[in-house]
């Protein structure tokens, strides 16, 4: 049996990168990867401009009575050079004059007559943004590989980049296994419960800004799961397989990924929930036999799925923020041979609460999560008050 | 000059939640704040079940050689009832027949005939998972208010909740103050700067799930001002401007807010960057005035209009979780009369590094960020190595 971070080496050395792109509009990029450089085609500020609405002149004019001889609106190119005993009324964001070599905030000044004013404050200041201090003309402004933000849209739309290209979604099939299982729109009778963790895994792939290709649930026969699998090997990049991983008479998954070819990988990880979980690879293809609990789908999916999702579409593996935080009460285990991954919430006083789930099959636990925590193998519990750290969910 | 804290109070107190609801598909649900109570169906689960693969059969048996009298794959009904000397074979998920109160691991047994089967563990485990432990029928499985994520849809789905209703998207009015101003399209000349910030917040609207209504640049006059926050308060339900704040020339917003009758309950915050920050209301409508720089304005779209956004749309008003995470550098700052809000990264040691941004017009910082810190006024640094309260952005 493998480690976490094993399973996750296995898994990041066996993406290939998408290489297909498409071109998006500007409010349809968010967590969009960028597929190519964002290059600044022009200086940035493209003039020197001020910062503040006030008067344009000449620093070591300040202390002098000035006359104002020119209004500059934002937007528009001053027509006066600024002389000694001289300013320009501007706008924040307008044109700096010539001759002018800094502006005094409006708030600082007095108007003594017409078209005459004095400067009040104690020391002027520059208030002038350079032509180019943010950015040149040819400098590359975001990196490929940048998942896309608001923040990146005001650069993109500050440079003219109105069709960012970006890295075509991986297409993630979800297969689900189990006779148990009937689709939402039924009521289950007999030994039947609902398909929950499809659905969820269509969630997180939507989430994970991955194209979601569900194909539901295959009947427990051998056949019926080579027949799924191969068919969707020929048209998505990962594939997601939940239940029929374990050791019961009809989890035909293991048997099927062999026969089809698939390379299997890792058949196990030494975690708790989510031991059964399995990986392969087929013509560049990535398959995971996922286990059929939704908190263990869940927590495999994010921890496995997700970064491998983000390397395939080119995106930088930016961890998220890791929180320091206190545990509220002490968390006790009786087995201690697995690295376990238990779902936290954050309380109103920002301590850990452990996220107390009955088994791996307790869906409604899993709502309250803010995030995981982990406890390593051989560890028993963690006391309150000791800081953790929280990965975000 | 009011306080952070303050703003937010007077913005929270003037919300009025979106009564309009809307049914949407599961997989459309994702962000979208629930607006009456999903209630089970069904009691969860439906039936005493294993959660192992395994035999099912009496505990006080387990040290007993046991017959296996059916083999119930999951989703059928078991046909016989277990005696003593008995066991079914049973896979994870199927029903508990009659009569069995344990399931022995498959792992734990050998199989010493056929149809004969021997425990070879130490302590037999109950391994069943009770009828109705999870929810009972007519429980609340997720209350109105809470915004949905992946894990809801899972519970949905195993509710039969296949439309959930929630609360229609508040539609937000984006307008730009600024003569300098031209659309990304555009190649700006003379004065011109392209409209970045307008972009960022049609972004920051779709990442906060509410409706962006782009209405665009509108030109510094007081009639197209007035002409152009009239008619968006007529289909809107939150109006934020942009620039035409300070106290330029052309800054029109303040008077043309009071001459339309938006009542201004506050005009500035003490706070930098975003001081100018203005906020009023007309007909239950919200209407924000922020500042025309886009690192000014992305900062008080987060910090005033999300959770005004989302209080709007009923939800309930989560925090993120708070990192405390050491300063990676001591942060210096000149001016220590307001609360400062300094954006931050996270390093790869864990560690916060102040974004360094010359000014709030320097969007290309704000790429870099993953958060913000606070700095109290009277603050003039915080040192190297000092844990600091990091708010995810």
């Amino acid at each position: 049996m493998i480690t976490l971070n094993q399973a996750i080496d296995i898994i990041q050395s066996k993406v290939n990168p998408i290489k297909e792109t498409e071109q998006v509009n500007l409010w349809d990029s968010i967590g969009r990867v960028l597929a190519s450089d964002v290059v600044s085609d022009m200086n940035m500020p493209p003039f020197n401009k001020t910062a503040v609405d006030g008067y344009a002149c000449r620093m070591e004019d300040a202390s002098n009575e000035l006359e104002v001889i020119e209004t500059i609106p934002a937007g528009s190119v001053p027509k006066k050079t600024i002389e000694s005993g001289q300013c320009s009324k501007i706008m924040t964001g307008a044109m700096i004059p010539q001759g002018a070599n800094c502006v005094l905030m409006v708030e600082d000044t007095k108007e003594i007559a017409s078209n005459r004013i004095v400067f009040t404050g104690n020391q002027p200041k520059s208030n002038i943004c350079i032509l180019g201090e943010d950015m040149r003309t040819g400098d590359v402004a975001i990196l490929k590989g940048a998942t896309l933000s608001p923040q990146h849209i005001a650069i993109m739309a500050a440079l003219g980049c109105t069709q960012p290209v970006v890295t075509k979604k991986p297409s993630v099939a979800v297969l689900i296994t189990g006779d148990e299982l009937v689709e939402p729109q039924q009521k289950p009778s007999g030994g039947q419960i609902r398909n929950s963790n499809g659905h969820q895994l269509v969630g997180q792939i939507l989430k994970a800004n991955a194209k979601p290709n569900y194909i539901g649930i295959v009947k427990d026969t051998e056949e019926a799961t080579y027949q799924a699998i191969s068919s969707a090997l020929k048209d998505n990049d990962i594939i997601i397989l939940t239940g029929g991983v374990s050791m019961g008479d009809y989890d035909y998954v293991p048997s099927v990924m062999k026969k089809i070819g698939i390379k299997i990988l890792f058949d196990s990880i030494s975690i708790q929930p989510g031991k059964p979980t399995k990986f392969g690879v087929k013509d560049g293809k990535l398959i995971f036999g996922l286990p059929g609990n939704p908190v263990s789908s869940y927590m495999q999916f994010e921890i496995l799925v997700k970064p491998a999702i983000q390397k395939m579409m080119g995106g930088a593996l930016k961890s998220n923020m890791i929180a320091r935080l206190p545990l509220a009460k002490t968390y006790k285990r009786n087995k201690t041979e697995r690295l376990g991954l238990i779902p936290v919430s954050i309380s109103n006083e920002n301590k850990v609460i452990a996220v107390d789930f009955h088994g791996s099959a307790h869906i409604f636990a899993l709502a309250k999560t803010d995030g995981y925590i982990m406890i390593p193998m051989g560890e028993p519990e963690i006391k309150e008050g000791e800081l953790v750290d929280v990965r975000p969910l």
